[in-house]
């Protein structure tokens, strides 16, 4: 039912059921990883009203399993780009994992889809840096860094009326900050 | 042996053989389209010493085909995620499916690849803008890019002994720029 590529590797597409509605793939390596791509292969769908949500588990240093929300997967969005480098300092989510006691070995992460209704996926809030869509509003963002810069740097404008009189110091014109 | 998934939709696992060497996946609707992942099934891997370039086909305002290289999958890197978002803008690369003549139709890119030497695939150079790994560097890009709007702010920076009088004009100290 579902696939897992990690990018550059070979793609997986027999993930371990570990329970009815639950589905694990072992992500060895996972510490040199940057994106997983999770999607369905278009055998079955889910049923009417349900949803995947997708998790990235990894061991914390003590070995524990630490469970992170990366999004959804439903039939009418069947894939999904993941950025999972970044997410191993953060915390983890409430999650439907709990009482499976999967193995944790060092190395290896976890990708865990868990089969649920819509209304349920609806109410859950995925972690913000594995959104890839991120990405595609590069300009936006790449935007309104600049214009905190801009609002930055004017908080310290001066006219030459208020400079203090200092011939070495460089002077950037405000105006050349707001071209650019 | 290849297979192809846009980010959101359904995965394809059945390209057109246009040539012995050659394959095509259709791309609708691809102005709505930000990442596609191109892997290798895991079935049958390239012939020694050989690899696949990925190209990204759309038409341009005229209906000519215009093809980019987006990069490669081999054997050590059987998949790769490509950003085309951005791309539409960009010239066209040379391309090994000049005689195709593949049908353009206005909303429907093409994904092809190209079987070729892996040592010709060392003298190609895919369009920079597709790389998702760039995102993975992505503070190095952004340190970058405040480099180079240093480097530009500076060119106009003055001293106070060379500002011409202007009480109005709003100045910024460069080192402000610096420490930001």
């Amino acid at each position: 039912m579902f696939g897992c590529l990690v990018a550059g590797r070979l793609v997986q597409a027999a993930p371990q059921q570990v329970a009815e509605d639950k589905f694990v793939f072992d992500i060895p390596d996972y510490e040199n990883i940057n994106h997983i791509v999770v999607f369905m292969l278009g055998t079955i769908p889910f049923p009417e009203g349900m949803g995947g949500s997708v998790y990235f588990c990894y061991p914390d240093p003590s070995g524990m399993a630490v469970w992170q929300l990366l999004g959804f997967v439903t039939n009418e969005k069947p894939s999904a780009i993941f950025k999972i480098s970044g997410l191993k300092s953060g915390k983890g989510s409430q999650h439907p994992f709990g009482a499976m006691n999967l193995p944790q070995t060092p190395t290896v992460a976890q990708i865990g889809i868990s089969v649920e209704l819509l209304e349920n996926l609806a109410q859950q809030t995925p972690v913000a840096s594995a959104a890839v869509s991120s990405v595609d509003s590069f300009t936006e963002f790449t935007q309104k860094m600049l214009d905190n810069f801009y609002n930055f740097a004017s908080s310290f404008a001066v006219t030459q009326a208020q400079m203090t009189p200092n011939p070495s110091e460089a002077f950037i014109p405000a105006n050349v900050v707001l071209k650019w």
